[in-house]
């Protein structure tokens, strides 16, 4: 999928949704434990209910690596589902790999064309020849960490030389690799107001952000310091949508929640670039 | 394993090396391609001709998420043969993962108690609580990456504040959150002078060094720079071990590979240490 692709299929359904497969098998509904594939099952019907709302969904690899060859065997069929009945919706596998070129290479080749993905996260500690792989793929996409949502953050990513900060190095340096055609930033809600200075350095790139809800981040604070001309934002939940409810009503709760956010979407967006 | 039975193993083996499985699908000698799992009969075979050398074997995970189910396959059973034959070998999964912290305690759960390993390789960027569910294991390891052996290492990790460059940031910083009994780093050959550097932070510490052989370090510099009283190296070496012969002699020739390796370490030991 391209950026106007992607731009587009938001203007159609308005919404700037991603929710997050974060599908944690011990919070799963107690009913679905009977099934072969209990995680599987879950994630079919969370799809089912949220997906006229949602524009991404973002499976977080580790819980599905927690199970093993069970697990993946779980994701490979949950991607797979999604492809056949939403050819339209974004898939981003939250893998935050980076290696050297030669196996960025390789992972590179399990998530888009093993596993065939439209996008998946890179963490960039280690630089160029751990990101570009990725960029080699046309209409895929590489969503590089920049600022993240978690406490953690502050350790590194902040860490200054005269000019710049770390993160800010990441996503300028990050610009001599690719463009906003086939990259995006992570850049966490928890640090709503740290998106004037990201748009500083990115006007034009999507941005993947992570941490409303749950973690306590807040849309209207999202849309309002990050929000560009095309929206340029994935807003991603998670528990709050996917473990709104535990009884064998979840994936309608599930819904009914996704839609909440996307209606709050469509006003940011009319409120604030007029769309 | 702890720190004192690692160094132990070293002292009885006279070798601190690491064998990375990087079994590329695509290397591994043709006649091994009509078995079940190739993978797992190739790892079988090198492991079984080069264990009496080796004191770490390190698969690297992009090399079997490529393959998908089947490669995640090929590595749960590459472990589990090398525990129940080789009990007294450090396995380290080279995955370098790293998310906030309730999704890196799921990875932890993936590798320290479904996959049983004793050791991770960890990307710092996310900080302290990306970092710190890892080492709520006992006897099982972290390696944070610090130093890589690759171009785009220039990239990031000199990025400097006033004080230090970034990655002795990672090797400082990273102390208060474990110590030498469940905390190595990753530091590459290609860059050996800038051990002492490493070494003036953590002295006590292992040190997880890739870049010998393909990638152009030397196996006596890193020792010369990198070595402490209790050795405190894994070398790792992989594609100049595992694919040095591609017919049906294959394992052999791995296997008299690593007894060089040994054998130069033996020297170096003794050279260096009085060991």
């Amino acid at each position: 999928m391209n950026y106007n692709e992607l731009f587009n299929e938001i203007l159609r359904k308005r919404s700037y949704l991603c929710v997050g497969l974060d599908s944690d098998i011990r919070k799963i509904p107690q009913h679905l434990l009977e099934t072969d594939d209990p995680v599987f099952e879950f994630n079919k019907a969370i799809v089912d209910a949220t997906a006229r709302y949602t524009i991404a969904y973002k499976p977080n690899l580790a819980f599905y690596e927690c199970n093993g060859v069970a697990g993946w065997i779980s994701l490979t069929k949950t991607i797979q589902y999604i492809q056949h009945m939403y050819p339209e919706i974004f898939i981003i596998a939250d893998a935050k790999r980076g290696d050297i070129g030669n196996t960025s290479g390789l992972y590179a080749r399990a998530f888009f064309e093993t596993m065939k993905v439209d996008a998946i996260t890179v963490a960039p500690y280690m630089g160029h020849d751990s990101v570009s792989p990725f960029l080699d793929y046309k209409n895929k996409w590489v969503i590089l960490l920049a600022l993240t949502s978690n406490k953690g953050a502050d350790d590194f990513q902040y860490h200054s030389d005269n000019q710049q900060r770390l993160f800010e190095s990441v996503l300028e340096k990050s610009q001599q690799w690719g463009d906003c055609n086939n990259m995006m930033y992570v850049v966490g809600a928890t640090r709503a107001e740290m998106l004037s200075d990201v748009r500083k350095i990115v006007p034009k790139h999507f941005l993947l952000v992570p941490g409303v809800g749950a973690q306590g981040g807040s849309l209207h604070e999202v849309a309002q310091y990050g929000m560009n001309a095309k929206v340029g934002l994935l807003v991603n939940s998670s528990r709050n949508i996917i473990f709104a409810d535990s009884s064998s009503n979840f994936d309608k709760v599930a819904g009914s929640e996704a839609e909440k956010m996307q209606r709050e979407m469509s006003v940011l967006m009319k409120e604030i670039q007029g769309l």
